[in-house]
């Protein structure tokens, strides 16, 4: 096994190379990729059964085992997930900018890779093809450390990406795994400045708190979604319900679900009870404010701690305020700066909640569900950032490059 | 003296104003802040006076006692960047793209402030007048916090221009000054994730370093710039002694001076001698490898620690190399992607170091020297980025912002 060292320094080597790979190579090597994933399907799910097996006898949850595991649907969807990575743009050589001086010098700024990534995930093996193919086709090496219920899929995972790399004619170190899970590796890793250029945590809210406080690396921070929606006086209640059923139950488990509803006073009755019937098809319990309870007797009271939960589950927070003044507040100090929503007829009040809502991204009437690469139409996404560096909201393929000043002179001094 | 927290809690609050703020009303804060520099002239420098007296009790060098120095002039050309700073066109609010999806979602990204930005600097007190002009024009908060040998002149300045905010109708905690100097405060501002969501270190290696392994706020890396210019087969050799006497001597002491030169096998006893001349001039001290050491009897014999020495004096680096490669190769072990310059007559060399030279900003037949916001055309800058995160390069206030995706529904659900 490879020292975490050696790892660094063969991601260098192979980032030298990936930097200046024309797309066309990269492209061939992520359909290669591709298809042999198709190729070894069974191989791969040998490989995975080993994960589910351990996971059952370690007694992970049955959730957690649906996210470990693998069949031939799943990895038809993986490759096909490369395939449209590799159809799309070369997000690397774009002229971002450029301008002429007048001492006659030419800037450009350029579009380059990132360097080198090192993605620390968690169970879902599939995040470690995602995530080498996003890296490879932003010209990036990419260094995988998942968790160690799926380290044998991610075993072979790796080797059959890294044969079709190298059958492309691209050094095969552009993507390695980390084979020891234990804790002391991705702590090793967080502290690698001289061979990684950023560190990418996909997972829970313990991981990525975990990478912000120890990595010695720049970080994107990625995923907690603590996201409100608010419904205005002047909301439709028909649409504020089916907005706020859509933004929780679609999906409860993810970072851009409603985890907390607020309601203008002056329509609360109405709303409040509009809300609970839609809510009650998926049997979703309510934790609510003093006035929330009187609504709706069969809400829960909400303790202080509420207003700052990520439930990811089929509970909702409520609470009814006096304007929208206030609704801003109680975002401003609860919300994580992920998805905010307003449901308003009302110009003046959807212009101050986008204005004054700090967060990735901030709603007019649409769920909060759609804080997403593929619906915002960038494709594949590497994860959601909540942090104000480099880029905010589902980052895509752009959003995996940095950029570089050419200058061309003929002799200029300064 | 209030404490850390109370700081943090007091920018935040400030923010939450500042990032609203009309571009006219900021503008019209600036000029207030350049008119009440220019009224307190002799305040200011009444402060200064006791720095430079303690600083002299101390030992300072005379070089540091020079950065510390304000006199009318030097507090004119503050006032009068600030007047700049003011009328550049406001960061905040562009709209940086935007897409119709097929449900109907009108998707707008637009620039936001980064928010609170904390600045940590050496013994230079135009840092803060500098630091806050530039964060408050974008609409974000700042924290300063200088070094204990400037901290009269700090606190002078930062008394000035939060007056002069606060009669503007802005928050006067929107510059804030840290007046406890002591080393746990720098530290304790490295840790208040709560409130500040950028860390920007300005000043020497040592202090960029600490910020990089404490801060458990992300970090924007300035700086440091061991800067390379090489000689090619195919160079003009005049120019190319021409651009070198420039780079290294006309600001030795500046992250974009010229620490290391290269030279093609080819044409290395010609131009090294041609650069030997222009380099006596200023009595530039050459340190060289054997062939270096052959060719100039002058030269000082190289150390390996040399070729990765930042010496920011009249002090520079020679090696002979066999060709483009090993240039290419030398540059990526021991630059620090800062600024990189090839002298070149030749298309393909130029196209190969352009390409294959990672760093901030890449040079053909220029000076490393222009590696500056005001030469890139960018007005004031922050610092020079050398990170790959954010931005690269000179920072411009286009750099102290963030993101936000502002999304216009009519009851969209996924």
């Amino acid at each position: 096994m490879l020292t975490m060292q050696e790892i660094g320094q063969n991601a260098v080597k192979a980032e030298r190379i990936m930097a200046t790979a024309r797309g066309g190579l990269k492209d061939a090597a992520l359909n290669e990729v591709a298809a042999a994933l198709r190729n070894n399907c069974e191989k791969i799910i040998k490989a995975n059964k080993i994960d589910l097996k351990n996971g059952k006898a370690a007694g992970l949850t049955p959730s957690l085992l649906d996210r470990l595991s693998l069949d031939a649907g799943r990895i038809e969807a993986m490759a096909d997930g490369v395939e449209k990575i590799a159809a799309m743009d070369d997000p690397v050589g774009r002229i971002l900018s450029g301008s002429s001086r007048p001492n006659g010098l030419k800037i450009q700024k350029v579009s380059v890779p990132l360097g080198v990534i090192a993605v620390i995930y968690e169970a879902r093996p599939n995040v470690s093809v995602d995530a080498a193919a996003l890296c490879l086709k932003a010209g990036n090496a990419v260094i995988l450390r998942g968790g160690k219920e799926a380290i044998h899929s991610n075993k072979a995972l790796a080797a059959i990406m890294r044969a079709a790399v190298k059958s492309a004619g691209l050094p095969e170190d552009c993507v390695q795994l980390v084979e020891d899970t234990a804790r002391e590796s991705a702590n090793e890793l967080m502290k690698m400045n001289r061979y990684i250029d950023v560190l990418i945590p996909r997972g829970g809210a313990g991981l990525i708190k975990a990478a912000m406080e120890n990595s010695t690396i720049p970080v994107i921070e990625t995923g907690v979604g603590n996201c409100h929606v608010y419904v205005d006086s002047a909301a439709d209640i028909d649409m504020a319900a089916n907005i706020i059923f859509n933004a929780k139950t679609s999906r409860p488990s993810v970072c851009n679900a409603c985890e907390s509803i607020l309601v203008h006073k002056d329509i609360a009755e109405l709303a409040l009870l509009a809300i609970h019937a839609a809510l009650a098809e998926k049997s979703v319990e309510i934790r609510g404010d003093e006035m929330v309870c009187a609504i709706l007797p069969g809400a829960v009271p909400a303790a202080e701690s509420d207003w700052g939960t990520e439930y990811l589950d089929y509970i909702v927070s409520a609470k009814v305020v006096a304007d929208i003044d206030e609704a801003i507040e109680h975002i401003a100090a609860y919300g994580t700066k992920h998805s905010e929503c307003i449901i308003t007829g009302d110009y003046a009040a959807a212009q101050k909640f986008l204005n004054s809502v700090d967060a990735a991204a901030v709603y007019v009437n649409a769920s909060t569900r759609f804080t997403d690469g593929g619906e915002f139409g960038f494709g594949a996404e590497i994860g959601i950032s909540t942090q104000k560096l480099h880029a905010r909201g589902p980052l895509g393929l752009n959003n995996l490059t940095s950029e570089k000043y050419m200058v061309y002179g003929t002799g200029q001094i300064r």
